[in-house]
């Protein structure tokens, strides 16, 4: 008997192709905006469906779930969990599995955006390719190196930022609600204190379902004129109406920003400064992540239905609301 | 007696005004374009010059050095050697210096450029910028953590980039005239064998005088269309019309350049490439770095003339015909 799954976020191609491949039977809503319209799409299957492959963003609503009688797994391609309901899948039992793979690019591209709003990377080649490189020289950048970094979450994304970090001859500081006892970095009591203490802060935390922004007009003010802001967390988990008053103001230096509260619409505000560095929601985007999370995803549903244990189930933690998966490098090539 | 001084290439402000209220006598002559310019605009005062204060483009030529007779020292505010002849500097007794502080923000800035070219942090600000976001996504980039990385030129721009690279979790390769067997990366015997095992090659290389480039089309060609290469060091280093080629038909893959053969002219099809990041030869140019550049000009101009002795000469190198200056952070807060 054909496994019959259902698709409600964009999935690499490689992923529906190899599944397919295997027997299962692929269900495409994955141009539904939100939970009703993937369940009125997916409704003729709602007794079939077995399987749900979803993204970061979309995550696993509870609507959905009551939508889908027979849902026994959920494979996100992504790590966000906010927009899954974990009480409702565990109530049913159904399997929560993340794609894990995506720490080092993270961090990579926190340091690229910290990096270009810094040394002005941007304004840089648009000064060479609109030739006003022949008229004069553009104004000098900010220092990175030896600076005070502040990383707000130090999970697996933070950790990995840090590791990079230590190269540049600066200081490292973080706030984290669980104790991370093995690592030389210091410990701030809260995001205030880090950001009165830190040049470059960087968020990296994870988006809890339902709290407020972790970083408010008074860290961002606290980061002062000379700070520079860096967000490859979620859009909504600093105050994005101040975050963008400030830099209008100079009264924060700069900011690389990944993440908007309301993707992919952009504050107009942002699109006419030159001290912020704009990506699209980018941070996992390069083909070699993209390709393991795809094989994530393809290994947590074959391995589920061959041997009811999926590779990167999603467990709850002892430490405070947030959700971890487990397994270091879980998804090896397929 | 007033001593003084003629200027041949742009200053920091607070670097005149400082030698101003030290005493000395400012001869500004920065809008000459070449030696000839500056030593008929010095003219009038060439048998009052004593110092003279440079940049690392503009150097010290012997057409300058011979237009003025009483010329005993020499300050450039870069690191750059291959315009100052630096056998008629000695024939004359003429102390050279630079200001070798540019290290860290040097390599900073290559790994700026690395990051952006890698993982598209140009186009992905135009893409939000633009308003496309709001229509799809853009495409992947290219992860840059785990890769081979290759250093043509293991200097202290170099090791400062190694230092970093570290974090990535990649292999670091170097090819370098002198032997560095304290540094626990793999040599190459020549450039050509580094690129072939590379995937993001950076030419960290101090130019040489008179020679002709160190990377030639065999080199780029053999980092090839998954191939990234930054320059941070000279556009004349690198084959350039073999590099736009390359890069305009995707036999390499992407490329940061902040120099180039003939600045402030860019190869005009470079500019309409999205796999390049183009910067104005800015890897030194930030707010910190700049300040101590300026110091170490002051510096060495004040202590030599009260002294006879220059903070940061430079001095011939025992290993092939590059040339260094003495001391790590010679010219500390002034």
């Amino acid at each position: 008997m054909a496994i019959h799954l259902g698709v409600i976020s964009p999935q690499r191609p490689f992923v529906i192709e190899e599944l397919e491949r295997r027997g299962f039977v692929i269900h495409r809503a994955e141009e539904g905006r939100n939970w009703q319209e993937w369940a009125q799409i997916l409704a003729p299957w709602k007794e079939e469906i077995r399987g749900l492959l979803s993204g970061g963003m979309t995550g696993l609503p509870r609507g959905l779930i009551e939508a889908l009688p027979r849902l026994e797994i959920c494979a996100i391609f992504g790590v966000g969990l906010e927009t899954t309901d974990l009480d409702a899948a565990k109530e049913r039992g159904i399997v929560v599995t993340t794609a894990p793979v995506l720490f080092d690019d993270v961090a990579d591209h926190a340091l690229a955006l910290a990096l270009a709003a810094c040394r002005r990377i941007v304004e840089a080649d648009r000064f060479v390719r609109s030739g006003r490189w022949r008229r004069g020289r553009m104004g000098p950048g900010r220092s990175f190196w030896g600076k005070r970094y502040g990383i707000v979450g130090l999970g697996r994304i933070g950790s990995a930022l840090a590791r990079r970090l230590e190269g540049f001859g600066g200081t490292i500081g973080y706030v984290d609600p669980a104790p991370k006892p093995e690592v030389p970095y210091r410990r701030f009591e809260d995001a205030l204190s880090l950001a009165r203490e830190s040049d470059v802060l960087f968020l990296c935390a994870a988006g809890t379902p339902g709290s407020g922004p972790i970083l408010t007009r008074s860290e961002l003010e606290a980061l002062g004129p000379e700070g520079v802001f860096v967000n490859v967390a979620r859009g909504w988990l600093v105050e994005e109406d101040a975050l963008v008053e400030l830099l209008a103001e100079r009264k924060l230096g700069a900011a690389g920003l990944d993440v908007f509260a309301d993707e992919p619409n952009v504050p107009e505000r942002l699109l006419g400064l030159d001290n912020v560095v704009l990506a699209p929601h980018i941070a996992s985007s390069t083909e070699e992540c993209l390709r393991r999370m795809g094989e994530c995803v393809i290994a947590n549903i074959v391995e589920y239905f061959a041997t009811g244990r999926a590779v990167t189930p999603v467990r709850p933690q002892p430490h405070g609301p947030s959700h971890r998966t487990e397994g270091e490098d879980p998804c090896p090539g397929w």
